[in-house]
């Protein structure tokens, strides 16, 4: 199912006709999880997590075999401003350790058996600087979503996504700040690590973009405030929706890209669960607003999926205990 | 290096002897880390985890490849005072289960490529009931640490340690009692899942306990308060610091046995990190008074090692990060 995205009206409509979880699946679940042999609610956020995905996956005993990794990159006219403590070429070079293998999504994807596929989105052609103008034309945001629609695989059982684009915090920042209201100090945070000086230059940034776009709607703040990267990785959240794929959200960058789709459609990630809070101070808040508690709180600021790659086992181990673990009758053991 | 604990003394000064991280080791991993494509510190308490697995491992650059998982089971003489939700008789049963596959553990070790054994203990024999007199004699004591010392594969390089045993909750919360103090509801949860009664009376169990055998001394405590799987942990824990293999501690129980050595020597427990917190009510206050901040917080409350066993491959991805990155100079890329 690759649908061409000709217009964000026709995206639009696909978020609000999105497939829901199966509930006779999660009831079968259910079921199964009160005859392992353990106290009722012993394995505390396992047990959720297992009825969750068994849920979408419309499966009452599954397991992960194919977890896919998708790290998407971008280039931001906004790094004219100065707001990144790195030059905007390491992007670029980024990409290229990401496809030697170098980087530390490549450790993490493979920690956690999974694939992971890298998309360059356009390096040589950076988005507008937001501060003066729409980040992205129509045409331009449609087709950084469809890239990244395209790039989840179908057979694909558990979908992180992650990010790489010098620039990529403060258009989140402003996604968050147009989306949520508040400050944009509220919103704006070190990113790689800017000093106080940095973290200033990048607030104005913020609250100038904001104040330029004036619109609170997910597709328009996608398409003014983001970058190719972050509309790349709301087209494949969206298409991993459609695939009844679940998806480990990451960090901030990601976040901000999934409140885009949340805000055309509060059920719109229903499919998700957050891999973890980052040390980039406005994503708990973020995290907040989105309704989700994170799995891990590790201190990550990296992106890249990082955080949502590091949290694949926690599932895989989820499940591992649901479909594998014998019952009480099985082992012979009382039930308390 | 399988000592002869003859007595508990010759512990208490093998305690106090215990190898130290290597210094070489982890300023080289510090200088590595350093150099690694990412922002300084991006990878949050991954590179703390690093670092203080290669000081542990005297190797800057080190893998895990072999982490081993041992579950102790041992029978308490207490639940004679009504303290549990399920009968005695399911330790002997749950041994059967994590011997044939079957429970959360067995699941949880393979998920973390982990190997596991099982060592029961006496089940035949509970050890005494602790509200009478000591659970064990000096002998029995000795004879538990050594079985857990012995259990410790010496070519493991990462180590979890679990137990199983009905009314070890009471037993891990009148060694807290005794060694840190406060009142007897301070240390005392619900366990498997007891109810308001139950939980009253396991409080009037483990206050009258601790008023009988009026010791804080590490081992004193162990032998009349523990059980034989209690001790087993113990012994197991003083193995690893002797082969320099670092632990991951697991919940309430496994930290309880940590906390008698730690009575003793207050390093005694360098060499390990704390898995998770656990949703028994008093883990998190042993683990503030252990100086352990824990890698998951996801409301585990099973034992057996589950939370040690799913914080794994955590470890193992922040040294898959730290050894298997690019540098800045390997990978071309512009260090900020």
């Amino acid at each position: 199912m690759r649908p061409d995205l000709t217009d964000l009206k026709t995206l639009r409509e696909m978020l609000s006709d999105a497939p829901k979880e199966n509930d006779t699946a999660r009831q079968k679940a259910a079921e199964r999880n009160g005859q392992l042999t353990k106290p009722p609610g012993a394995l505390g956020r396992l047990e959720d997590l297992a009825l969750w995905y068994a849920a979408w996956r419309g499966d009452a005993r599954p397991e992960i075999s194919a977890p896919q990794v998708i790290v998407f990159a971008g280039n931001h006219g906004v790094t004219a401003q100065g707001v990144s403590a790195f030059p905007a070429e390491v992007t670029v070079q980024m990409v290229a350790n990401f496809e030697h293998g170098g980087a530390a999504i490549n450790q993490l994807a493979k920690a956690a058996g999974a694939s992971m596929d890298v998309h360059a989105l356009d390096l040589d052609r950076p988005t507008a600087d937001f501060t003066q103008g729409p980040a992205m034309t129509e045409a331009e945001c449609l087709a950084a979503l469809q890239t990244g629609w395209n790039a989840v695989d179908p057979s694909a059982d558990l979908l992180v996504v992650g990010e790489m684009g010098i620039g990529n915090t403060t258009s989140a920042a402003a996604i968050c700040h147009a989306l949520f209201g508040g400050s944009a100090s509220d919103w704006t945070g070190r990113g790689t690590g800017v000093d106080e000086a940095g973290l200033a230059n990048k607030i104005r940034v913020v609250a100038e973009a904001v104040a330029l776009h004036e619109t609170a709607d997910g597709l328009d703040v996608l398409r003014c405030l983001g970058g190719r990267e972050v509309a790349a990785m709301a087209g494949a959240l969206a298409a991993a929706r459609a695939l009844r794929i679940p998806v480990i959200l990451d960090g901030f960058i990601c976040c901000a890209a999934a409140a885009c789709l949340h805000a055309i459609d509060a059920s719109a990630l229903d499919h998700t669960v957050a891999g973890h809070m980052s040390a980039e101070g406005a994503h708990g808040a973020l995290l907040d607003r989105l309704g989700k508690e994170p799995l891990l709180s590790l201190n990550l600021r990296l992106g890249e999926g990082s955080g949502g790659a590091l949290a694949i086992n926690i599932i895989r181990s989820a499940l591992a205990c649901h479909s594998g673990m014998a019952t009480f009758a099985e082992a012979g053991v009382a039930a308390g």
